[in-house]
């Protein structure tokens, strides 16, 4: 796995039997039988997903926006074409949509193929797939999604365009209030000018920002980082009246001199990425079947080493 | 890098130039300049240390045991021939000593040659060096040490034993009271059942036991972790009637039944390796010039996913 993106650098996987090799419209696809990591997909030269260690990715991508928001109804996920990340959104009983929009129809037919314990996810009846472009699919789709997951390759050639503002300005459209994106956000040890740079022009866009990581084995320097971006909640009518109370008493407290970083937190309007907002008991994470997610990692992801405590 | 340790994947570096190629009396010994990672050691083709990401192996080797130690004065390091950890605990003001036991001449002459910005510690005045087997110096050497660091290679030839029970039980023998060792503890992704057993092996010598890790791209999978142990301290003279008047209470509290773990847990007597016991200020942390240890990452360090949780 050669790449300017890693100069110098390079991981290699042994190839036991290659399953499938075709360019598509878009990209060179590529399905292998590894020797120890089970079947791998490789889009234009990259590992996307191997079956080993796929998990700590898909249950990283879904669970760190999910578990931050108070009621995930309708999620819609750009790219993810495995369908590892909508397994794992699924798992969530309150979510009662998923839509996909991915762009290559030859990355879903090789893993419904290939890579069943993934893709196998798709069949939901909560599943509704788009093959086409995220972009134009966003613009057709404002205010609707309590829920935007990102789940890309690196930013070069078609995805190049997913790390750069008009994209997260697309993805906030398509927002309901009190909703939250995570995008692939890539390895701090390697991008993180990159990263420093998409934190920047997202906090120009959403009111909270955070950026958390996981470990995986066959991504780059072995890790993957996710970029988390909230929407404010608005107070809904049916709590009218509680709400004009409640400002009254912020209005009191502006008096004192709170500032408006403080009314926010107070009123719980900006999301928290690095506490869960739900925490369920023992027998319900158990019940999710979860590998690489604990409620404890959640926590643990948002803290950076000190080389990166600039994102 | 192909081994069996980590069978069917690899890790490559791009070499600009050979620095230095022999045998030594215990191993393969190489120096090379990478294109993008510095120069590199690499002992029986395995990578020891880049100079571009060395830093975060060897900052959490060190510091996670001497901020766990109220007052770590007396230090002695088994291996770590490139002078990176002994770099790292100088940095503490209260190490009056470091000793330091490397098999190989060789591996400290060469990092003395290509590695200075590890090695150049080795001449700072609280260093004693000596050359020669870890387990005899130890055998030879009881209850000297606050803290006890073994930086080795992995478990393969030579190293092998220094995974072994044998080897902690020599550890603990050379520790004072209150006494903590660090050493090398593989990888979670990739040595699940091997940190499985030395762990169990660990909790039959120690009080104290945990295993916690870091990110490094150049170690296999990404991640290399730490086996922490701990034992009790015992209350000294000085303080004798304030112990006497202690332990009464604690009698009361056992008549109670509040159990022996409360009770050594309400005395301290059991060094908890997730939170440091030393936290500096700002200022101090900003001179020791950390590049990945904080105290943030000190405690998310111990934080393990799912599938790893068992340890």
């Amino acid at each position: 796995e050669l790449n300017p993106l890693w100069a110098g650098q390079c991981m290699s996987l042994s190839v036991e039997e290659v399953l499938f090799h075709e360019r598509s419209k878009y990209q060179d696809v590529l399905v292998f039988k590894s020797k120890t990591y089970g079947n791998v997909l490789v889009l234009d030269g990259v590992i996307q997903c191997t079956e080993r260690d796929e998990f700590s990715y898909q249950e990283m991508a879904a669970h760190l926006p999910l578990f931050s928001h108070p009621n995930p109804q309708n999620v819609l996920v750009i790219g993810g074409g495995d369908g590892g990340v909508i397994r794992e959104i699924l798992k969530h009983p309150s979510v009662e949509s998923v839509t996909q929009c991915e762009i290559d129809q030859v990355v879903i037919d090789v893993c419904r193929k290939f890579l069943p314990s993934m893709s196998k996810s798709m069949d939901d009846s909560r599943v509704t797939q788009y093959i086409g472009d995220g972009l134009a699919f966003m613009r057709d789709n404002r205010a609707k999604y309590d829920v935007i997951i990102t789940d890309s390759s690196d930013p070069q050639g078609p995805a190049e365009c997913l790390f750069e503002k008009p994209y997260y300005e697309l993805m906030r459209s398509a927002l309901k209030d009190g909703g939250i994106i995570c995008a692939q956000g890539e390895c701090m040890w390697l991008h993180l000018k990159l990263i420093c740079k998409m934190k920047e022009f997202c906090e120009s866009l959403f009111p909270s920002v955070s950026y958390g990581y996981c470990t995986i084995p066959t991504y780059p320097s072995g890790q993957i980082g996710f970029m988390l971006c909230g929407l404010s909640k608005v107070v809904t009518s049916h709590i009218n009246i509680l709400a004009i109370v409640y400002y009254t008493i912020l209005k009191v407290i502006i008096v004192y001199k709170i500032s408006t970083c403080h009314i926010r937190k107070l009123m719980s309007l900006d999301t928290n990425f690095k506490e869960p907002c739900r925490v369920l008991s023992e027998s319900e994470y158990a019940s999710m079947g979860l590998k690489y997610y604990n409620p404890e990692i959640h926590k643990a992801a948002f803290v950076l080493p000190q080389f990166a405590k600039l994102v």
